[in-house]
């Protein structure tokens, strides 16, 4: 089903899709049409029809999605058919923030472990974690077989940390640091900085 | 300058160039190329100069742009030559590491109030603010002229909070609430979910 190359900006809908999905299945909603997905996510019909298929059949002409089946199929496209485990980098604000975060769960998403480099935080209780020394990061991940990490640390960190968390075997980040991370081409990286999207909105008041 | 219609995607470059800009500033770099912008980014140099030709003349054939002139012409641009007020509503573990955050500095943004519905919170010190009342949003928005919201409550209470802001007088909007919320067209909607970022990733995995 993967063979063929798919645009990233597909992919990138896809988890929106889905979102949408879980949260009709979980009013007892059981069928749903391109039109509905695309009333509740700003989306055209025809867009998201186009989207899905890229990845085969999913609805019937005039009967539209059984949301449980696209959801499941939606889930092993993006393999999220199975729980991931995180680790964050960084105790701070943000990573506090994300280490307590609810709305990892129903998402196939659990944080597993966060580190910090501070004296001060090392070892002490955050939400359900005890955050650990990053001097362990390596030795932890590589354990644990953890793909995915989330950057939480200032931007003059960041870099060095992303090297360490590659070395360790992570594939896939999610950077909070406000600043551009250099990595290999075959690591996935994407970026959260709030004040780039608010700077984007900006332009147009 | 702004009388053509610029493509949305070409304004959500600028504050990156914006970012990068403001850092070799910061480290007393004079002037620079758009290969060295694209090293830095991670965007290619043809892409960036496409970009920022749209918007006029920056640079010189042969000697780059200059620092400080190229990020003052896109401070203009995207009318952050001056500081935006936003507010928050949600106090939760988001909406408060938002109201710390320290990102906004320098960046032409600044959280002015932070708003919540739980009477636990309400008046309590969070960072430099004390959490007022959202019962009060409508009136404080409007008293102060605020533009900006980040919406950072919990999911079955985005749209009303939405809505809410919207009658205030409040013209874009950063949703951290992980569900689409609908606005009218004239009102700039951006969204930050980071399930939805891991989840473009794990597919790749």
């Amino acid at each position: 089903m993967q063979q063929k190359i798919i645009p990233d900006i597909v992919i990138g809908r896809l988890p929106l899709y889905y979102r949408a999905l879980q949260r009709m299945s979980s009013k007892g909603h059981t069928v749903t049409s391109s039109q509905e997905l695309a009333d509740t996510l700003g989306i055209s019909a025809a867009q998201i029809r186009k989207d899905l298929s890229q990845f085969g059949e999913f609805g019937k002409q005039g009967t539209g999605y059984n949301v449980e089946y696209l959801a499941d199929q939606l889930k092993k496209i993006l393999k999220i058919d199975h729980v991931w485990d995180m680790v964050i980098v960084g105790a701070g604000d943000v990573g506090s923030a994300l280490a307590r975060y609810q709305g990892f769960q129903d998402r196939s998403l659990r944080v597993k472990m966060i580190f910090d480099s501070d004296p001060l935080k090392i070892g002490k209780e955050l939400g359900n974690f005890i955050v650990k020394d990053i001097s362990t990061l390596i030795d932890e991940i590589k354990k644990e077989g953890i793909k995915i990490a989330i950057i939480a640390v200032p931007e003059n960190e960041a870099q060095e940390v992303t090297d360490t968390l590659i070395k360790a075997g992570i594939k896939a980040i999610l950077n909070y640091a406000p600043i551009h991370i250099a990595v290999p081409p075959e690591i996935r990286l994407q970026c959260i900085d709030p004040a780039l999207h608010l700077q984007r909105m900006t332009y147009y008041l």
